[in-house]
């Protein structure tokens, strides 16, 4: 891989530069984006060597798509029209069904592949991006064996050697548990900030008694609604079933406050303390 | 400060003994507790310095009363029944009205000061406690009027000298505010850990598609049922107040979805993004 196309140069995209860089000084690295300045910023960071636009694809030997995911799936048809006979584009996206079906006729569909690195924090942007920021994180693949062998083989060997876990699902099923998973968190942390924010109109009292607890179920509402606003809208079906299902459960708890059943709260806690085994996977 | 008991020895308590056995090791830290085992373990951690009973604290120059908030509503009474003219009982817990109020008439009420040090992991138990711990974090002062002078102050010197904010509130006031900017974000995050344990029954799906904003929104799903039973059994009223507040806001998010209206989603993420500066303010 020599020629690598970064399309929209921000947390993911730029901490994915920044990896094959340190791998192979050797490679160039072409920024794409919608807005000079994250250009100018992705320069000055070094994340990448060159400015480019969407027809310098032609002699791309990888193109990262790591926009957010409506635009992505209205762009990927085109870039898979550009993409050279070497060359292999991947999406980095939090929803799978949209764009694995956008393209699903396409005639160089095998120059392809779907994958969501779960791995991110609540920042954005170009200064966002980090080096490790993909240790010890999975990454899931859909739909491989519609990707080109030798094409993708040398892209999965990349993510397995940035420290990678990889694992196959469909991505149907990828955007039903990620609902549960991600998406559910950042709704509830952005509902629980803006909860707070509207009571506790004097700032003071917030940043006086928030402890560090409060900070932890809130950090997710520093998160970039123009990345999460399509992601919603793509994954709308689950996340509403998720976020119905969370509704019952917090009213369930409050009525079990107004009943005075403390038993039952108790009970509820002591069954839901069995998280931290499942914690103990996540780094 | 010479004789200092310690009644409840686990993440705040333990903590607190760390830090008076840092400051002055001459002190002799007493620990009393319901379990013996409990006690054996705050001992072969160097917390505590001796075993004692209620009995003993006839010598104390200080009493930390560090248990879950119904049983230390219950004991407050006969402990300041018990504690003699040079000392003085600080209890630490996460409500404040019930404690003031179940001592309001007592004669030796100046021997008695309320606070609410808002540090903690999700962490309990003797194991939990830590140094430092209280470095840079507020601590609530309650009433402090009604506590005699001298002894405040020594104490009072205690928690500024470790690091930490003091500010003063009036019991009804904390118990409203902490509500929201603690209480609430337990049941948020008990209730997320629950409905994602319910729908993914396969475990392996969770560990591996789980990255660190659901850790982040989950953490304190991990904390004690037996200490935050009696706190959200205490502050019902305000608890069930804000817990009806997020499920509004989140069941407008719901509706929000259904109806396709993702600009107003967009609108909602933006104006909470505004959390970015309050939680500067945290550690």
């Amino acid at each position: 891989m020599k020629n690598i196309y970064i399309i929209g140069v921000g947390l993911i995209g730029g901490s994915l530069a920044l990896e094959l860089k340190r791998l192979d000084p050797t490679v160039t690295i072409y920024g794409i984006s919608r807005k000079e300045t994250t250009l100018d910023e992705a320069m000055s960071l070094n994340l990448i060597d060159r400015k480019a636009t969407i027809d310098n694809i032609v002699n791309a030997d990888l193109v990262i798509l790591s926009i957010p995911v409506d635009a992505a799936v209205k762009l990927l048809p085109s870039l898979l029209d550009t993409i050279p006979e070497k060359g292999l584009v991947i999406d980095v996206g939090s929803t799978k069904e949209a764009i694995c079906k956008v393209v699903e006729n396409h005639p160089k569909r095998k120059h392809f592949l779907a994958m969501h690195p779960i791995a991110g924090t609540e920042y954005s942007g170009p200064k966002a991006a980090i080096y490790d920021l993909f240790q010890n994180k999975t990454n899931i693949i859909c739909e491989e064996d519609k990707t080109d062998e030798a094409l993708k083989n040398k892209v999965l060997n990349f993510f397995t050697t940035i420290g990678m876990k990889l694992r196959r699902m469909n991505p149907e099923s990828h955007d039903k548990h990620i609902a549960y998973v991600s998406h559910l968190s950042h709704i509830s942390s952005f509902m629980l900030g803006k909860t707070v924010i509207e009571k506790e109109k004097n700032e003071r009292d917030i940043f006086d008694m928030a402890g560090s607890g409060f900070a932890s179920t809130v950090r997710l509402a520093k998160s970039s609604p123009e990345m999460w606003t399509p992601i919603f809208k793509q994954n709308k079906v689950n996340v509403i079933e998720t976020l119905e299902e969370y509704i019952t459960n917090l009213t369930h708890f409050r009525d079990m406050m107004k009943q005075d059943d403390f038993e039952a709260i108790y009970n509820e806690m002591k069954n839901t303390n069995h998280i931290k085994d499942i914690l103990k996977g996540i780094n």
